[in-house]
């Protein structure tokens, strides 16, 4: 793969900073320096990348190609605004769910998106050259930029609008978020029960295996699928002393009912 | 492993009598008989297994060791009813969700259960060998028979109570029946943002890979978790002309957040 190694500022040092910094850093490109308001996250990051540890988010004496955001949503507007480069200097984010306008509106930069499409969590390595990478520019100069350094670290680059990649984050959250919260909800019912929690693992996996495989809601199983009302009832009553997990069972029972009636071909 | 060859008669011919009769017949049992009040499922599944097409569950001048009723929850009952064996034949249901006691009140048969933990559908094959399988029996004797059948056919068989099976169900529906369901509205969602839905498969894997390793609570992930409210509203405007979804939306959120509380250690 062609392209040219950059020397970039990464501005946080949270959970997508630590993966995202290492991922750089092994694809060839210089991470010269760290920002980040909590100085011991800051410090850990820089010395993991051999970086320089900034004190403010200042890089208008430092020789820069590319500055990435790597903060949380809530802070995004905030950090941006404290941020200042260059002129002409690449300032990306990697929100999912933030606009390209969100970095637009900053005076005398070159404003992106790199949004890499996974989880993180410093505890846990991940191997970046499968992880689809979102990109968007205001200019295309700057997106063919992105697209190298995106290509640089990833097979999977794609160019999205705003209002398509926080429709992506949206998918995500269902996708992710919530199935995750679901298998902690599943473990904690095993676990009231005393029964090992890896007995579910084959049918987790097999479930994932077949959604992949066919669309999920033609090959949707289980009592709301099958409009069992003597199980559904019997759910709810073994529910009946945890109101949220109730709750839950309910909302996505009749959800599936209803998807259910409008597709004719089931699984059981 | 030991075990010897039985005799069977398989009562249903839906997705778990389909892939249950493969098993059984591969691990060199003979299935004598197939009954199924749907025609034309019972004659196709009686010519895959090469048994005998039965046209009345009666097979009180048939020589069968083991009846496995395979039918769906809401019809057990009837066809527990009406099925009728030689004195001492073990007769067992397959059902997550029933208790052993669904068949024990029947006179002359030695009751048992005999679920395995999977999701069937008849175009995907399975490797039973890696499906727990939960047994249960009225007396001793039939519990040794059932887990030497089970043993035949897995390497994985627990003895479970009728109690903490239907308990397991529960957990079962949750990591599956409504992930699978979160999966769908997550394809759903990609589509009408004209997004390839292979987008988040790289994350559905780390997401289910991470789950499998630590506790999903501990290790959740998003804008509810990090308690980002603006992504949130966000979200659920996005969602405003789908209720559904804006529900389970919702509801999932708060319960992330209810959880949240309770765990000092978040990933994000």
């Amino acid at each position: 793969m062609q392209y040219s190694s950059k020397k970039i500022a990464l501005i946080g040092a949270g959970n997508v900073a630590w993966h995202l910094g290492q991922a750089l850093a092994a694809a060839g490109h210089t991470i010269s320096y760290v920002y980040s308001r909590t100085a011991a996250h800051r410090d850990a990051l820089a010395a993991k990348l051999a970086a320089n540890p900034l004190a403010h988010p200042d890089l208008r004496k430092h020789e820069i190609d590319i500055a990435i955001l790597a903060v949380p949503d809530a802070a995004l507007a905030q950090v941006a605004r404290a941020l200042q480069v260059p002129a002409n200097t690449i300032v990306v984010h990697t929100s999912g769910s933030q606009p390209l306008q969100a970095l637009a509106e900053k005076p005398g930069v070159r404003a992106g998106v790199l949004y890499p499409l996974q989880t993180f969590s410093k505890e846990k390595p991940v191997n970046f050259g499968t992880i689809p990478i979102l990109i968007e520019a205001t200019e295309e100069q700057t997106l063919q930029e992105l697209r190298a350094l995106a290509g640089s670290l990833s097979q999977t680059v794609h160019t999205v609008t705003s209002e398509a990649r926080k429709q992506l984050h949206l998918a995500a959250v269902f996708a992710c978020n919530f199935t995750n919260h679901l298998l902690g909800i599943s473990k904690d019912l095993l676990r009231q029960a005393s029964l090992p929690d890896t007995l579910l693992q084959p049918l987790i996996q097999e479930t994932m295996a077949k959604a992949a495989a066919y669309h999920p809601f033609s090959v949707q199983t289980g009592p709301a699928a099958r409009g069992d009302q003597n199980v559904l009832e019997e759910h709810l009553q073994l529910l009946q002393q945890q109101p949220t997990y109730r709750q839950i069972y309910e909302v996505l029972s009749s959800s599936i009912q209803a998807t259910a009636r409008q597709q004719p071909e089931q699984s059981s």
